[in-house]
């Protein structure tokens, strides 16, 4: 008689990657999920390090069914950010994907995370997902923060309908077209336009937003997510631009959100 | 000297609203959430009953800073759902949300809340958020859940780009012309569509879905997430059609999330 299969958890991170104000990890993820992640054997995971990081966040409060030592963690293959990689989900057809999810075919759970909120949203662990479907494992998604559902929630901006749009073209000419598209694309759906950079990029963007959207287009800005130091705000572009600086990167910089919607 | 300015928490709710097995609250949201919204003495809310529910289950956990009698909850306008409401922050500029928010000038926080997820995402609660913004009341949005990012995480599909586009069309031809336009540009962009309905036109959608996007389509269906009876599976359009039924909607009808990407 074959053991149930297993499942492929998504296991939601906390948001805090690298901040030195980082809350409790009982501030900002359930019991239910730490009580469950505590008890995997086997992970895929954006990046070891941060995973064995946040495992020991999450010993602190249960123990792990095995030592740290004794915890598989495969690591999934580095995207190209703001490249064309981040236009796709690539690697969906990976072979090796579908050999990391045998140990669930075996009848165990195995866990999926990201350095930083949900695995598969803005992160390489789609490509995974899409392979546990197609084996027909079961996708089981744990409760847990997205840093761009939070901003949105933080924004006041139209939430019935909004658009992430990943990294904008770092060449300030492409940048500017890309931009002025999506304001009118924003104007005519109504529809919220979400966007993230590279942490020491966060200024520059700030800098071409407030240079290319339209006076009365509201932005908004959402730094720190879930740190004491954290904030979010929303202003009309004429009114960030009567502010200086606009925006202050905090240091060491922090991830960044940024949403706008055109009037 | 004056006490020093209240906050806007933005409080998660569960994902189970009216599920006969919802799993405990300590599953689901942190223990930091918990604790601070029992603490909270006024609320803005979607609906004041499923807020006192909610405060109920927190009380469980964490007790409540004074009587669930003495708290103060303020009901928001209904939105018309699937109607014009649905496409804007109907109710921005809402005269009452200035005065609502005027315990927070005093020195107390207040909590937003929606019926289920994150308030201000597909629901009332962004105009609330909006007017704290233009009153300079700072916004805190608190760890938590959205079920259209648990979906998009859990179907595998691009989460590099996506975007929600709320209700479709409840008639039958603008419903397939609104559906074959989306279809397109979520080819063009590759980006994952993302479409709520109300549940008892849970079949219904999905009927048509299958009816009007491309056999090669992806098709993802997320239903229940967070309780022990939910799933979520992704299929080309042309493998869904070779299941019958495609989908079975759960007795009472959970809320479920649906997701496609043009290939």
């Amino acid at each position: 008689m074959s053991a149930p299969a297993g499942s492929l958890l998504l296991v939601p991170n906390t948001l805090d990657l690298g901040a030195a104000d980082a809350p409790d990890i009982t501030e900002v993820l359930p019991f239910g999920v730490l009580r469950r992640a505590a008890a995997l054997k086997h992970w895929i995971a954006e990046d070891a390090k941060t995973t064995r990081a946040f495992l020991k966040r999450v010993q602190a409060v249960v123990p792990l069914a095995q030592s740290l030592q004794a915890t598989e963690i495969r690591e999934l293959p580095q995207p190209q950010k703001g490249g064309a990689g981040a236009h796709g989900a690539a690697g969906r057809n990976e072979p090796r994907f579908d050999d990391w999810l045998a140990p669930a075919l075996g009848g165990h759970d195995i866990g999926l995370i990201s350095e930083a909120g949900l695995p598969g949203v803005a992160d390489p662990g789609a490509a995974v997902v899409a392979a546990a479907h197609r084996r027909g494992v079961r996708v089981l998604p744990l409760a847990g923060s997205s840093s761009l559902a939070l901003a949105l929630a933080g924004s006041g901006l139209n939430g019935q309908s909004f658009a992430f749009v990943g990294y904008l073209p770092t060449d300030a000419a492409e940048r500017t077209d890309r931009l002025l598209a999506l304001q009118q694309h924003s104007r005519r759906e109504r529809q919220t336009q979400i966007a993230i950079e590279t942490p020491y990029r966060n200024a520059a963007l700030m800098a071409a937003l407030l240079k290319t959207l339209a006076p009365q287009t509201q932005l908004s800005v959402a730094c720190g997510l879930s740190l004491p130091s954290g904030w979010c705000t929303t202003r009309a572009v004429a009114e960030w631009r009567r502010h200086a600086p606009p925006f202050e990167p905090p240091q060491p910089p922090s991830p960044a959100v940024f949403l706008w919607l055109g009037t």
